[in-house]
């Protein structure tokens, strides 16, 4: 067990920022509720958005820049969404030594920009539909900030589109809901549920909101990603109307849909352990380490050096540039080389020592199961890239197993605050409230609902008001 | 000549922002000064982006992000930097809600946040060199806005580095000072002389500011990128310091080094024509498009356009994703399609008509020089592939031919006023003068030194001060 890091059985708040630390993905910034991303951290964004960026490519979507500053009069354009975002807000005052005749709020969010332009854009049907996305910086002031999670600067990306019907926005915002789904499970190895939002988990200004929940490693939820159907609602605040094809001024339909660097936050609590970072072969920026070791320098430097660096060539030619490292750090204990690499999260380390030398082998170890193999240099590339995909299918498969072993059905309140207390976790239980039910029992257990899954149509009594026909939810607290 | 575009000869600044506007690069934002960068002049930066990024980390740099808001008694740290930045700033005063203390300002650039994380990050001579670069918005409030080349908000990258000792940071500085001469040139297309700043040129806070200067095909200057030696400056004024290999404590010496957005303005401004814009096929986000062409319906739909995907399928394949388009708007006549993608900048139109159907081949016509050839079907990807690269370099040759021959030697002062007011373009003049010099030159005529040319060390008499050798500056107006 790492000393540096407490074990997350003993308290997992401060386990998760130790693995932070320890893998030097972030570090906090001088202003409160700032952070940094480390190289290490960013680099894991970048192969995040890799996965994102090219999914929303092939599905016909292309990449944009909106300003980073809103006049503040836009965001009162639409009632929900003020009253959503305001308090959360930092104001820009005064700029190149004048005090502002309008305030500027950093975008919290850009729907309202972006409206207001799509405005200016649309004119016929044949402006539709507008599929574009951005990856930017957001700001939403934070009273508890927690790196990763809740920070007041994050980045992300927003998707915001318009179209000329509603069941053509209908079907955008559950297309984006699916392909968030698949690369979070493919490429992150996230299990999650995909669903709709309750009432009063809604976006502030969408008629319905979906998201994809996943649990992390102490049973509490983590919403990861949402898509929402905006209806009418910003089309109408700010114009965005069209002549349609029949020759008829009709409003666009509108969704949006968003993941931030909260995915990161996601990833190390569901994959990490008390040792620290562990992550999916896929995200990993360093996918294998090759780690030289003798205690003799000649050797070290002449015979193991130069093979090192060759076999990391070879598998970098396969398996992408800089994909695979070459330890250098002489200078410190063999012990000491592997723990840093394993608290950085790498998913295999590669030990190339005199016995390897002699048997043109390496001594392979998975990060997250110590499993331990002897791969011959002929063929190593393909060696490798098995053991990676078979790591990446494990880790999926092990968290699918976890979220599956603390969730469970429940039929009363009793139960479920039973449940709740002593095991933590996803209650299933079928829900017919409203607003007021859902504040009522977050009051009382600090539970939420996550969502009512997609794949889900049974119908049941309501759990809570004993209403009929109603339908299963997911609840849980959570991040 | 295109009716929604000025021709450059008539208003260079009006053609200037109708090439914008015509090929939906940009728009303007609904505060003032900022712009909004549209889907074709995102991809653009995409691929801009792209070519730099990949330099930067096969050259050993990493990215990460650092963030946004930095307080405001940061850049009082270092004296001449707050005095350049100060008056340009952008200040939040609130925020959620509140009164913030301290008055945060939007990084104008990020030299002082940085240097505060170093100093935290740096102990021993182990933790150099730090080699991290961000891609990141910064804002810079902008009493005169001009699409691209000055925006109160802005794109680009920030490189930083720490280094143990002043020859390594000085080797750093001009690393990427060649990195961006060649990155330019080679896929940008832009023929850039590389020197050194004047006094009154650097950077605040620079002990030597290093450029990549360009010339527009208005004859005026553009500064493309800069590449700063920060001395030990920031790394005192912020105390980045570290035991050195001999055990003493020392201060560490630090770059800086950036492009933006503004090589988006560049490259209209280098390559582009009274029809519109003209990109250089590396950089060009679709390298061609394929128009199917017929008056009979049936004959489109079935027979061309089936082919028309096959063959983008098989130049995609090749070329890279989504590298060509296929144009369905069948609705507007074959002139305005074609229009279309010529003032959008595609490179290569390839026509499909039922002529073309017949002898199994495409009517490739060039962007830049309406150069047409019949190209077989059998043998397409490399004969477009030829094509482009053959594009590629024709259009940096004509660019260094354009400006080779608006560059002319002045020695007196009377002969450097006389030649700028009648042909523009570069003065080459020996000079050794210092900032009182510059101030009055640029008073006189609104010429500015934009450079010594590191492959010049030539030296003669200052056409200005009549000091004897002087080394050969280039004086120019600039954007």
């Amino acid at each position: 067990m790492a000393r540096n890091i407490v074990p997350k059985e003993q308290d997992y708040s401060q386990w998760y920022l130790d693995v932070i630390r320890a893998s030097e993905l972030a570090d906090y910034a001088p202003v409160r509720g700032c952070m940094v991303i480390r190289p290490t951290g960013y680099a894991l964004w970048e192969a995040i958005q890799r996965a994102f960026d090219e999914a929303f490519k092939e599905s016909g979507h292309v990449n944009a820049y909106f300003p980073l500053l809103i006049p503040s009069s836009f965001l009162e354009k639409e009632a929900e969404h003020v009253e959503g975002f305001a308090p959360e807000c930092a104001v820009v005052t005064h700029a190149g030594g004048d005090d502002l005749e309008e305030p500027l709020v950093i975008r919290p969010t850009s729907e309202t920009v972006i409206g207001h332009m799509y405005s200016k854009w649309v004119q016929s049907w044949r402006d539709l539909p507008i599929l574009i996305n951005q990856w930017c910086n957001v700001m939403r002031w934070e009273k508890r900030p927690r790196l990763f999670l809740r920070t007041s600067e994050f980045l992300w990306q927003e998707g915001h589109t318009a179209h000329a019907t509603r069941e053509e926005a209908m079907e955008e915002t559950l297309r984006m809901l699916e392909i968030y789904r698949r690369i979070m499970e493919e490429h992150l190895a996230l299990p999650v549920i995909a669903g709709e939002k309750s009432e009063g988990e809604r976006f502030p200004g969408a008629d319905n909101t979906y998201t994809c929940e996943t649990m992390m490693s102490d049973g509490k939820a983590l919403q990861a990603g949402t898509s929402h159907f905006l209806g009418q609602n910003f089309a109408k605040a700010f114009d965005i109307s069209f002549q349609s094809q029949e020759g008829r001024q009709e409003f666009a339909w509108t969704t949006s849909w968003g993941v931030s660097t909260r995915l990161i936050g996601a990833i190390i609590m569901t994959h990490s352990d008390n040792d620290g970072l562990v992550l999916p072969p896929r995200v990993a920026p360093v996918k294998a380490v090759i780690v030289p070791i003798s205690t003799d320098d000649a050797v070290l430097q002449e015979r193991l050096l130069p093979r090192a660096k060759e076999l990391a060539d070879r598998l970098n030619a396969h398996l992408g540039p800089r994909s695979v490292a070459v330890d250098t750090q002489f200078h410190l204990r063999p012990a000491d080389r592997f723990f840093h690499h394993l608290q950085k999260g790498v998913p295999l380390r590669l030990e190339l020592g005199e016995k390897e030398l002699a048997a043109l082998s390496v001594r392979s170890v998975r990060r997250d199961t110590a499993d331990k193999r002897d791969l011959s240099w002929e063929g190593l590339e393909g060696a490798v890239a098995s053991i990676l995909e078979t790591m990446q299918a494990d880790l999926l498969a092990k968290a699918r197993e976890f979220r599956l072993a603390r969730t469970r059905s429940v039929e009363t309140f009793e139960e479920f605050k039973e449940r709740l207390d002593r095991e933590g976790g996803f209650l299933e239980a079928y829900f017919a409230g409203g607003k007021a039910e859902e504040k009522a029992i977050k009051e009382a257990t600090m539970a939420t609902v996550r969502c009512f899954p997609l794949d889900d149509d049974s119908r049941g009594t309501c759990f809570f008001t004993g209403k009929k026909d109603a339908k299963r939810a997911i609840f849980a607290r959570a991040y």
